[in-house]
């Protein structure tokens, strides 16, 4: 057996491990009764070590340097790649160092909870410090790994290939139009008036309703699941993608939308590359990407007007005892692209997202280089806030810098995917529309060559190409603002 | 570290992955969609892979030597029994007899799905030969370490302890006026008329009638939950049992006692003690005791009249639009205790279940010890279902040994458990009756006294004690078929 077979076999084996792991994690948030959470996190962190002792196994070392000296095709090298990519990620941090952060994240995460309730900053920052301080030792351990610079290492975990450089260029681009953008579109919506969700919406009709969105989004249910859960997440496995939604009863405006953007992240997962299930090449390319179809899915065609008017009239056949006036389709597009300048970003709309991303980002990136220290957070938070978005968060610290569960677990290097996927999906629209009539195909609710496209041109790929590979190749450009700030011109002025 | 405290260590390990493996089984049958089976199946065969090595590692039978001469307390020494007893069970088959019965019994399976339709024995026979054949092999290896005979010591795997000298007894006694009992039941029942669920029962009203008889059972939901399966098992963990059901739109009879049933199973599962979780001495005493508690619940309380009154009100709050005759307490309870002779064990009554086992015992008892040959079991069906029954199989292998699942996969030894269970349950139930006013509490809807014995004298005890013991002390004498044989007259007669 060459030894890129023995990787191979080896990656199929911890992804049979990664399986389970999905599967009961789904469970914890879907399924688990309250009580059943001790022995579940027992079980699922002796999971966790034994995938860590799988991915770290000192033979690995080996068959990677003779891996290298095999003769592999074009498809064979892209599966080496990326399956070396995922064991220098697993073992580039020594165990000392995980475990400190683990611990100081946890602590960190659970007293937030309250602190945030409090306003209380002062008590935060004492926690985060510690993080904050663990995650530049992370980050400086991955640069000398990689050399990139301390905070691209770290973008590396989530957007392998993307630099700060490149982020730097569309993130200037996007803040150079976006705060007028928001203002005029503020002023047309000003007149507007629409007729918003009232009375009772059962869960029962809600689901019943999401399912059919789901069908016409071609979701696979024999090879998934729509269920309930606190905090709304695709999970499963590629055969078994299990989304998730919560249910208000005085409204349906959130979860039906929800559904919409999950099953995005569904279809990528179903979508990926059959006969490389179990190895990284296998795989979802990267958080951005990811996003990317959720957003597709949730912004570039929820939103529309012609997938609006298909809302609509489920919405009708599921809601039968509302007012008909609130699911007209021109009503129902109101409601769907309404904007505010607000504080959380969690709750923000589509306009107004990249300006909570792109703070976070200049915040993290200088963090994370050490060139602003921790403390320095809530006064550039403040300033960044008023540039963008014309809010103060002086003394605000809960709706500010302590509103993001992300920064109190280390997770820095993330937030950028959110609004890489924004603009990588507005450039796949853009490129889809020169060869598919995406507006008749929703109309005739049969959007059998928008899935198409988005199966050849990105599905299909995985991750045998980079993301700028797969990005070129598929829209004949490298990731720019231009088709992002077109589409939010054309919905929002 | 003491070597007994190694051993606990590791068995808590093995435990974490088993409760991986419990709760992807339990996704498998009450979630999973079809599509995702075979990925899954990958998944589950390599962490049983991964179980058997950790249960297989050479430096245990050291560490058991070395406990061996440690100075351990009472508990400490059965915990070290059980969890001798569970490695042993895992290490005494060669690797060799374990994959080719796997194959073997695979193969039978399968082709026994189509030749059952057809009541091909023919076909069936020269798969099953050699399921047989590996069955005779796996019991001598096990004999030999265990100094058993074969089929004993196949019995132990699922009722350690008991023999089959102390089965004949037992056995023999019931077989002794069983047949009686039955016809006398039978000509009692000939002039009873009683009216027939008709209608539609939705699902929705029978899964809450079913969780409304869960908390009067005083089912834990905190620690499990209720949901659907084609085949009803009770699954999980105990801390996060999880029972199905399968519900017809036409009645709703068999699916409620079969939530009686399964919230038995649970019951003692969420009562084992919780100190010893994740050690061996912490888990149920054996298969057996486990179907004495589902067939408590089941046959002891939920067809007695004082039971039957508690569900019939429910019934009547949980289906409205029918016609309230049907809910009766005395028509409810004919329903519930009406026997017929009949082929198939699956479908049988309390009453002639007993036949049903005692005839399998004996036949997989000789066939087992080599007494017999596989080509004799058709002819001893007949003889044994005309003899016990009064109903003759000959021609019809399909409604005679080729009817269970059990020995297409060479689980020799099992059939015994659900009698035992049977006669467990009246035993304590004779007992239990010495000290509770079991009608009493049932009447006032408040069962706290029935699950307190059982929890005493029961469920706390794990596996602590043996399965004699264990009756013994709960109950002041050893296994015997006198209260099984009074209640059945008691309810019969
Ligand atoms: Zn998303
Ligand atoms: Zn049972």
């Amino acid at each position: 057996m060459s030894a890129f077979e023995k990787l191979l076999q080896h990656s199929e084996k911890v992804s049979h491990f990664s399986h389970l792991s999905a599967i009961c994690g789904w469970d914890q948030a879907a399924m688990m009764p309250a009580g059943g959470a001790e022995a579940r996190a027992a079980a699922m962190a002796e999971l966790s070590v034994h995938i860590h002792n799988l991915k770290t196994q000192p033979q690995l070392g080996e068959w990677f340097n003779d891996a290298d000296n095999e003769t592999l095709n074009v498809e064979q090298q892209a599966t080496l790649r990326e399956m070396k990519r995922d064991w220098q990620q697993a073992n580039v941090l020594p165990q000392a160092l995980v475990e400190a952060q683990s611990l100081a994240g946890s602590r960190c995460e659970h007293a937030w909870r309250t602190q945030r309730t409090e306003n209380d900053w002062a008590g935060f920052e004492k926690n985060w410090a510690e993080v904050v301080k663990l995650s530049q030792e992370e980050a400086q351990i991955r640069a000398e790994a990689t050399g990139l610079s301390p905070y691209d290492a770290m973008l590396e975990i989530y957007e392998p290939g993307t630099s700060s450089a490149s982020l730097d260029i569309v993130f200037d681009d996007v803040k150079g139009w976006l705060p007028d953008l928001i203002d005029q579109a503020l002023e047309k919506q000003a007149s507007e008036s629409f007729i918003a969700p009232s009375g009772h919406y059962p869960a029962a009709q809600q689901k019943a309703l999401g399912q059919d969105v789901m069908k016409l989004l071609q979701f696979d249910f024999n090879h998934g699941r729509l269920d309930e859960s606190v905090h709304p997440f695709c999970g499963g496995v590629p055969s078994d993608v299990r989304i998730t939604t919560r249910y208000r009863d005085d409204e349906f405006v959130q979860s039906l939308m929800g559904i919409v953007h999950e099953t995005g992240h569904a279809r990528y997962e179903q979508g990926l590359p059959k006969h490389l299930a179990g190895s990284a090449a296998g795989e979802a390319r990267s958080m951005g990407i990811h996003e990317s179809q959720s957003l597709f899915f949730e912004m570039q065609l929820g939103r529309s007007s012609a997938f609006i008017a298909q809302l609509a009239s489920l919405c009708v056949h599921h809601f039968s005892g509302h007012d008909a006036a609130l699911f007209a389709v021109d009503n129902l597009q109101k409601i769907y692209t309404r904007i505010k300048k607000d504080f959380i970003r969690v709750d923000a709309d589509e306009l107004t997202y990249p300006a909570h991303v792109i703070l976070r980002y200049e915040i993290e990136r200088d963090l994370i280089n050490g060139v602003i220290s921790h403390n320095d957070v809530p006064e550039l938070w403040d300033t960044k806030m008023q540039q963008y978005l014309g809010l103060s968060t002086a003394g605000n610290f809960r709706d500010g810098c302590m509103q993001d569960i992300h920064w109190t677990d280390g997770a820095f290097g993330y937030f950028p995917s959110y609004t890489l996927g924004a603009m990588y999906a507005a450039q796949f629209m853009a490129s889809m529309r020169d060869t598919v009539d995406v507006e008749a195909a929703v109309r005739r609710a049969d959007l059998t060559p928008v899935f198409s496209w988005l199966q050849d041109n990105l599905w299909s790929k995985g991750s045998l190409l980079t993301t700028d590979e797969l990005v070129k190749q598929a829209t004949g450009e490298v990731l720019n603002a231009r088709h992002f700030k077109a589409h939010l011109q054309q919905r929002y002025l």
